[in-house]
């Protein structure tokens, strides 16, 4: 790196350059021949100050490699611009496509993100220090946070959004998207093409979403009157779709009619496996189910039937809800229930979902 | 939000809660019946204090809910202790892998990720500046960076590391892998098998990387005496690789024998489409191979032969070099370039690539 701008350049005795100060303000109100105080107020938005100072300055400042530090200046507006963004997993293919969702929202106001990733969503702990010490303006949190965790947040007034989960047991802001009426829909219409042996392969323990999706499921079968139902559980990644086959149809002594899966990739796992290793055609002898909408679900080889999350919507909707947070502190919670949309791909036989009594 | 701890809280007249202001190291030094100094030092790392006082201290700002400002403290030390990370495409699924290991390897340093993602590798410009607002303690860059802007982290005296990328104009710090030496050894590799007719789906014109890849495998297909070759471009999406090779089989007024994508993804919906479309099989009339080795190359449907980096090695090598950029400002520029390794896939006829004359 080594290289700078002239009139900071310090070259130590053994040629070696040694790191200067900082450029201050100061400094460039002194190259600029004005106060400090004016130099200040040129990078003030909506501050008082001619077009000609305006330049002047911006010109030096330019040259000295100038610019105002969002920090410090954090300290007196009490807004730090910064957002931190808790995500549990982001291997897992829908979380990239939220994190950019998000990402792009914030750039657009000004807001930088703080990214914190979790390899596993119990891990959240180890972190929340974290958020109280950077001064974040706000959190979004994808990853679940325990009652004791969120009080936390309240404690210290820091705004918090939930991202595609909730608590039950405490109003909280939240985006979510309406994971059990997508599952009852889904089963709804398989059932309606005459899927009667459903199987079942869920998300890991500590996913709410997922345990949300399995149990809807799980309510709208019993609804139906249809018994030959087994879970499994997962771990949302493509080799468990097909360990949950295998054990499925072990447990089903053959195969069952219909899978569904907590997630897309354990879906894609499932049809592969079906497909390679126990000659299944799909969608003819066994229906396959996913959530999300990942970008793989559409490929050729799958063609999943799916329920799409509106991802860019949901993302919008959680940093204005962040941004109006932060503005206005008091706010009561709000949640915001998105539908999710049926993709209708190549994977699964669904009836018509009026004719099942729902 | 609205809740807080009782001795904080303020109920306003009409029973909206109002914020009050931060706790502080005084509201701690008061309650704890000690001196301010004496807390500042219990947070100090390495000071001297009491095993007493410091746990008396830390009971009390747990009660009240205090945190030293790591955004202060970075004013005075002159570290802010968060780190830029610029990625170009979050949606392309190498990246997300990338971003995965970095943010975790910083956060066992004590770091955090500020992350500023682009819709395009050209779109930097935008971010810059606020790497400068923000006084990261450097910045590792996923992303294209001119000569220019170099230049710009250079005047700031801010460490910079380039992941997967560097610059042939000047020495800089970076990560790479070896994308000439890959390229080479598949063409090497496809060659002796008896493939003839080749094709090259490359990346977008803005991706150095790509181009790398594209321009070794175009030299050593020329070394061989391999003059059937046509070069088509991509965007390093799905559909890239099925659009790649329609417009490659439309210039060889048939299909080529082997198609080398620039990325996996291409070379996954290359194999879809030479599948579906084109009714081809794969490896036995159309080989396909790739470069990153994501996680879906594995997958049973594709089994893709391609060269995986060693993401986990790069990421610990970017983290620990940007940490000695800062620690030692002065230090000149290094270059670790990794070794791909092949994963020999189902979906291409390799020979033996010792007797191809290399």
């Amino acid at each position: 790196m080594g290289r700078r701008s002239k009139s900071h350049e310090t070259v130590a005795a053994g040629g070696t350059r040694r790191p200067t100060r900082a450029i201050t303000s100061y400094d460039v109100a002194r190259r600029a021949g004005v106060s400090q105080s004016a130099v200040s107020r040129c990078f003030k938005p909506g501050a008082s100050v001619s077009r000609q100072m305006r330049e002047r300055v911006a010109r030096v400042a330019r040259e000295l490699g100038y610019t105002p530090n969002a920090i410090a200046r954090s300290l007196i507006t009490r807004r730090s611009h910064l957002a931190g963004v808790l995500i549990s997993n982001l291997t897992n293919l829908y979380y990239p496509e939220v994190l950019s969702e998000l990402s792009q929202r914030f750039v657009h106001r000004g807001i930088r993100l703080l990214l914190f990733t979790l390899p596993r969503e119990s891990d959240v702990d180890q972190v929340l220090d974290q958020f109280w010490s950077y001064r974040v303006d706000g959190v979004i949190s994808a990853a679940r946070l325990s009652l004791q965790q969120v009080a936390m947040f309240d404690q210290r007034q820091m705004p918090l959004v939930f991202f595609n989960r909730y608590l039950k047991e405490r109003p909280v802001n939240a985006v979510c998207c309406d994971q059990a009426g997508g599952a009852e829909m889904l089963v709804t219409r398989l059932a309606a093409a005459g899927h009667r042996r459903f199987g079942i392969i869920g998300g890991p323990p500590d996913s709410v979403v997922g345990r949300e999706r399995t149990e809807s499921a799980q309510a709208r079968l019993a609804q139906l009157g249809i018994t030959a139902v087994k879970t499994v559980g997962g771990n949302y990644d493509y080799e468990s779709g097909g360990r949950g086959l295998l054990e499925l149809s072990k447990a089903f002594k053959g195969h069952p009619d219909a899978v569904i899966c907590a997630n897309d990739v354990m879906a894609l796992g499932c049809i592969d496996f079906a497909r390679t290793d126990l000659r299944l055609a799909v969608p003819e002898r066994l229906s396959v189910v996913g959530f999300d909408g990942v970008a793989p679900a559409g490929w050729r080889s799958y063609q999943l039937t799916t329920l799409r999350q509106p991802v860019q919507r949901m993302a919008e909707a959680a940093v204005s809800m962040l941004l109006d947070c932060i503005e206005e502190p008091g706010r009561p919670p709000e949640r915001r229930v998105f539908t999710a949309s049926l993709v209708e791909g190549g994977s699964a036989r669904l009836g018509d979902g009026q004719s099942s009594g729902r």
